[in-house]
């Protein structure tokens, strides 16, 4: 994900012997040399049809303003390499290229001057180059996310032209796919949604787990929750996981705060972006890896920071036990434009004393325990009569009584309604198509979940297969930062050219399906 | 200079030796570190005006659309580091930064996506950089011929700017200012001529004689004879000059025809450009090394080779002994736009005719001699036959008997037209202002040869005063490949963005300067 807080007074504080653990826990990464397969062309709909072989690629003589787009077959994270000549009259001028990268194929399309969004439009990955001398081995610096790259001849002269006689790319990520069993059972479709969803999460897995590796490529702690429950399931390196804990444990604000990312360069830095939600779920990410590791000294050791969380949001609620809302951005639950995020901070808050009161067991504190089952007592009651509206059997959030999906799949997931009930109000949400719908893959996730807890599986793998399944019918080779079926360009940024096409919080149906099948006692085949 | 001549037939020879004598000769380049003293702004008009001092450099951040342009003090050529920092709250996005780099001020201020002439806008001099990591070191590693330069945040987010903390620019060159004795007793405007002549000639003498650090970066001929001249009378370099020698002597076509340009990257390769006026200027250009230096050795060496371009030179005669024109391109002489060459060239080769029969005459080559004084005496004939015109007072040129400059001072250059007669000749040019007037420094420097030539050194010390001396006044560091005092915009490659402002060839005053005071026996204070 991606947001703006600037706080330049917020003091931060180091925990030495966690970010020193963190460290240590830094993986090798893996790489591999990818080649291009074909060479195609862009469309005007943002379509790659092919052009030519790749055998053809050094036959192909750019001109100014001529180009050549090289697919290289798959989503790629990597370092690239070129090797170029130059043909015709000696080479009287220098070369002036630019260098297009696309995750999709439209991308190369998209004109960066015309964007206009509130993002950095230096996040559109494309580089303009001279070259004096050719020819010319030129390794770009900087990684690259992309399947396609275009080669444009900004300007050669009147004398010589430009050929692209090799490309190849240094994939890097810090897994590798072989490892992973795939679900060969399972129907054509969500086999394919599996790999789409393992290379999402490979590509995303670097030194730590980026949210995406066009974009931001840093450490969200949103993201890493989905993408430690996905890598439980299949990759299995909890290194990762475990170096991404103390990494956020390491670096608070001075009272505690985990915050809602992380920079890892130049130095390990805590960004002064807080998000109500994101720092709970480091409680929550802190249960799965428990679960996944059984590693209790981890458990142990980094409780504190989890458990402030629980305290630091304690102080939001009112003597009513209902939260209070924040300013812009105090809390993320979903891109949507307008969504109020009251409800659901409150379900996910109660979702979050959940993690802690099993954890407490675990560690038996058990006065603890009976304080937050109190406590939860309390918040559950206050949201059934705050925010539960019995007439229209919904969930309502803010002021203004807003319906959404969010307020209701957190509850669900919060265990604030439960069994029938539960599954009545999923229901119900779904058929009141609220205005107030889902954006990211991330709520999209929580609303299959929501679904799997109410024994909804059926209705969980149609609604994976109409929502991931869509963009698999789009031509996704990695699952996307954002999708709206009813808008496919749809960006919270002002533009999609900013939007990244490999994101973390995206890659959950290879979690989600090993899940149904697990649920299911016999995989594939039966849902 | 720089000129289109494509011919992908070419068959090139090459001398093993003669380059091995060449790669020998290679300069170890001087550097000179060069640190920025003053911070401007660049007005409307192009002009650079105040806008900080230095020190402030590192308190200025740069958000998006911002810049802070540094400058220099002088000209500069070579390679710029620059230590940049992030300020405000973490940089949670690519820098992407723009550095543009003007020899004068006005190129900053022109936007290189308007250019649209017909030598490529490769020659602009700036580049895209994203910098994904701050604090950063960049080093850029191409050369760059600047006074200023311009460091613009394309954008960087709303989290961060960009401040600029040090620029340092490795300046290189073969050569250093304080070996020439400056001529200290002449007139303020002379001693400032010389300074930015000495300047232009400093920066252009690199690996070879370059005709301009920004563009083309190359050997020509035309430029290296000019360059020679003002050398032997400064720097004295010698070696350089007899490298560049061999270089052309060395790379041929296979008729022995000497290029009008080599280039030296990735390999020493003669270009496919030949002209008339330029391989005849072999033979003057090793007979004024010769002169420079008595090396008997060198030019007994490459007297064959400089022989040779009579030879191939004559083949345009016909019997008339008129010379042929040929395409386009056929002949240099100036880049004034719709001159007619002929009678230009039917000098020029007189020109070398009297080099090459001095030359003969040292090498002891006494029927040679006696043959090409007849063919002189022939080709003066023609010349004062055919390109005469006696009611006008001066020659014509082409079929369209067209008066121009550059056919009167080529005539009296090479003796056609000598004493009173040549004299009078230049009054009547002078008187008649011909729309066909000159162009280049190169084509002035000419006309102020033949002025001294004809004895006129009041004239010629004036006209280098109009002339250079308004270059001076528009506030030139080092003199420009193109000055029409009428029209200072005035380019031959459809806008004057990638024209040159560092000239081999327009760096003459310094020598023409030393030779008036020689003329004068007493210098700088008489004229």
């Amino acid at each position: 994900m991606a947001a703006i807080s600037i706080d330049l007074d917020m003091k931060r504080i180091t925990n030495d012997r966690f970010v020193e653990k963190a460290k240590k826990l830094e993986p090798k990464l893996m790489e591999k040399q990818v080649k291009p397969v074909k060479i195609v062309s862009i469309d005007e709909t943002g379509k790659a049809v092919p052009r030519a072989d790749i055998g053809d690629m050094g036959h192909i003589a750019l001109k100014k303003g001529e180009s050549i787009v090289l697919d290289f077959g798959d989503h790629q994270v990597g370092y690239v390499s070129f090797q170029l000549k130059s043909v015709g009259s000696p080479q009287d001028a220098p070369a002036y290229l630019r260098f297009k990268f696309g995750e999709v194929s439209k991308e190369i399309r998209e004109n960066s001057e015309e964007y206009d969004g509130w993002i950095s439009s230096s996040w559109i990955q494309e580089e303009y180059i001279h070259l004096d001398v050719l020819p010319a081995c030129l390794h770009l610096p900087r990684r690259y996310a992309f399947r396609y790259i275009e080669i444009y001849a900004v300007d050669t002269s009147l004398k010589f032209q430009v050929v692209v006689e090799e490309a190849v790319c240094r994939a890097v990520s810090a897994v590798d796919m072989e490892v992973v069993e795939p679900i060969s059972e399972a129907e054509p479709v969500l086999q394919r949604m599996d790999r789409v969803s393992l290379r999402t999460l490979q590509n995303c897995m670097q030194s730590v787990f980026e949210d995406g590796p066009k974009r931001d490529r840093r450490l969200w702690l949103g993201d890493l929750r989905l993408q430690a429950l996905a890598n439980y399931a299949t990759f299995k390196n909890y290194d990762l996981v475990k170096r991404c804990m103390y990494l956020f444990a390491g670096l608070t604000r001075d009272d505690g705060a985990i915050g809602a990312c992380l920079f890892t360069e130049p130095e390990y830095l805590v960004d002064d972006t807080f998000l109500f939600d994101y720092s709970l779920f480091f409680l929550s990410a802190l249960k799965d890896y428990y679960e996944a590791t059984r590693d209790k000294d981890t458990l142990e050791e980094l409780w504190p920071s989890a458990y402030r969380q629980v305290e630091l949001s304690r102080m939001r609620f009112d003597k009513r036990n209902v939260i209070q809302e924040g300013d812009n951005n105090w809390c993320f639950v979903d891109w949507k434009e307008g969504l109020n995020k009251q409800a659901s901070a409150q379900a996910i808050y109660i979702y979050a004393l959940n993690d802690a009161i099993y954890l407490a067991g675990i560690l038996n504190q058990v006065s603890l325990v009976v304080e937050l089952e109190e406590e939860r007592k309390r918040c559950v009651s206050a949201a059934l009569t705050y925010f539960w509206d019995g007439k229209q059997g919904v969930f309502v959030s803010g002021e203004n009584r807003q319906i959404s999906y969010a307020s209701q799949v957190w509850m669900v997931l919060a265990g604030v309604k439960t069994g029938k009930e539960a599954k009545m109000l999923m229901d119900r949400i779904v058929e009141l198509q609220p205005e107030m719908g889902m954006v990211t893959p991330y709520m999209n996730h929580h609303f299959v979940e929501a679904l799997i807890l109410c024994g909804e599986k059926e209705k969980a793998m149609d609604y994976m297969k109409y929502y991931w399944g869509d963009m698999l019918e789009q031509g996704a080779d990695t699952f996307w930062e954002l999708y709206n079926p009813d808008n496919p360009q749809e960006s919270p940024y002002g533009s999609s050219a900013v939007n990244s096409y490999c994101h973390a919080w995206s890659c959950t149906p290879a979690y989600l399906l090993r899940k149904l099948s697990n649920v299911e006692g016999n995989p594939w085949n039966i849902l």
